[in-house]
């Protein structure tokens, strides 16, 4: 696709800094420019040349830009929108890849001037690390990017920045803001939260203690603890800004829970072994679909003897 | 360490059949006698050349042997016992890989004749496939093996099968067969019934489509398909053996859950960020201890460009 003059990234963590190198990667702007609130951030991120120009105020980072990116905490995004709203250049394309949509829309939109395309969208992508370093080119490649665009919104702008995730790698998506807080409070904020609970559990016991649950950690636990590794920050904002849709998959899993659990109390293997046989095939559709690797173990034999 | 003159797998699952390839990699063994019930696995295994005899009939196999290692389900246990109980020979070592300790002692003690050493034992190691081609040589390097031998069990017999798990990379730790249970109870057990139940819970709504759960499970939902595929009838059989400690650890979850669920409802952002802040070093801890790889995405990044 023909190159953006000027890409503004305001926040450059993981997501914000896998932006930059892929965009540079693919020659996608003549002038990069990053924003983040915190100078020592910002400089780490000019020490790995992540931009063309830096600077610690998101309104100057704004100006003049023809596409925008907001990668910050979801609780972040109204205060980023109130302040880059006046030097917002008409024709512009404002996006950001915040994990809940509702929540951001409401959060962006009162901002938004006439003449701006502000069109949400959420990477499907990420590790459990954080901050410019861990950024690194290749992140969406394969993976899915949602776009929760406002009913009437410009057709142009929304197949600009769609053509924009698929230079990327990525395969884009569109659904309302509702149905996305849905699916990932399902695929992804359930998951994280379990993962969190069950590591602080296991923290928490009198009965085992905190070094034999590392010892013993590669039966299984392990896991779980890679998801409990993410961003704080992000996570808190997360669970506060989709509230609703989680709290509606945390009770479907306590009632699913608790029937697994009578069933271990009264030994009833039939309906244990129906359930986890059923699961195996959900991960054989992911490894097909392209979203998993099938290597035992995620691979982690190969990538080490010792682990 | 010296070879054994004779040494017979019962079972040759992922467990068995990698004890089997480092068992010969190592030249542990003069002969090794392969027996599993299923016709069709044992040819399997004498495809695959795991073995130097092989029968189906676990009496036979264990006559003469100098060590028998049971790897078969849990469930399992006490049959198999009773079947070799004729055939073992003064001296032997019998022993086990059992992921729970109180129900396979209980179910194969009463079976153990005078003069043979019964050690139970349990490697923390293996992947989420199961059957004789999912093994490997080299799954138990860096891993642990717990021994729960009874009180009073031969210090020699105990030495000699530390030492065989020690020649294949094994670290070794005893300890009474009931804090076994508990501390497999939280960092296997619950990790793997959590993950078995989060997966059903997604698979049954009727909200969000299994083709958008699958096409989305990048973002966290993946992480937990791997455990839940693993082998269903090894699984029902942890959840009906090792029932009591399950409970305790499912009630301390559930307990746990309730808490982080009202904090996501009320707004309580401290209480979720202190958690969330809390677990990382779980994870760090982990990782130094060299029981996880360091990578990102457990390094599913370096495996696949398109994973």
């Amino acid at each position: 696709m023909k190159p953006f003059e000027r890409v503004t990234l305001i926040g450059i963590g993981l997501i914000g800094s896998s932006l930059a190198r892929d965009i540079r990667a693919h020659g996608l702007a003549k002038e990069i420019v990053v924003s983040t609130r915190s100078p020592e951030t910002l400089r780490r991120a000019e020490e790995l040349g992540l931009g063309d120009r830096y600077t610690t105020s998101a309104a100057d980072a704004a100006r003049g830009a023809d596409l925008v990116i907001v990668s910050v905490p979801v609780g972040a995004s109204g205060t980023v929108a109130e302040q880059i709203a006046p030097s917002l250049k008409q024709g512009a394309i404002l996006t950001d890849v915040g994990s809940t949509k509702a929540s951001v829309i409401a959060q962006m939109t009162p901002h938004v001037p006439e003449g701006v395309h502000f069109i949400p969208g959420h990477p499907i992508a990420g590790t459990e690390h954080s901050g410019p370093d861990a950024g690194f080119a290749g992140l969406f490649a394969g993976r899915w990017c949602i776009l929760t665009p406002a009913e009437g919104a410009d057709e142009q702008a929304i197949e600009s920045l769609a053509s924009f995730w698929r230079t990327l790698g990525s395969k884009v998506d569109r659904m309302t803001p509702e149905h996305h807080d849905k699916v990932l409070a399902i695929v992804s904020h359930l998951p994280h939260i379990i993962a969190y609970n069950i590591v602080g559990t296991a923290d928490d016991l009198e009965t085992v203690t905190e070094s034999e649950v590392i010892q013993y950690s590669a039966s299984g636990f392990r896991d779980f603890t890679r998801l409990a590794a993410s961003d704080p920050t992000m996570w808190r904002d997360v669970c506060l800004h989709n509230r609703d849709a989680i709290l509606e998959m945390l009770a479907r899993f306590s009632e699913d829970l608790a029937y697994l659990q009578r069933a271990i109390r009264w030994g009833e293997g039939d309906k244990l072994f129906e359930l986890f046989a059923r699961t195996r095939a959900v991960r054989r559709s992911i490894i097909e679909a392209g979203q998993d690797v099938e290597a035992a173990d995620f691979g982690r034999h190969g990538l080490s003897k010792k682990n």
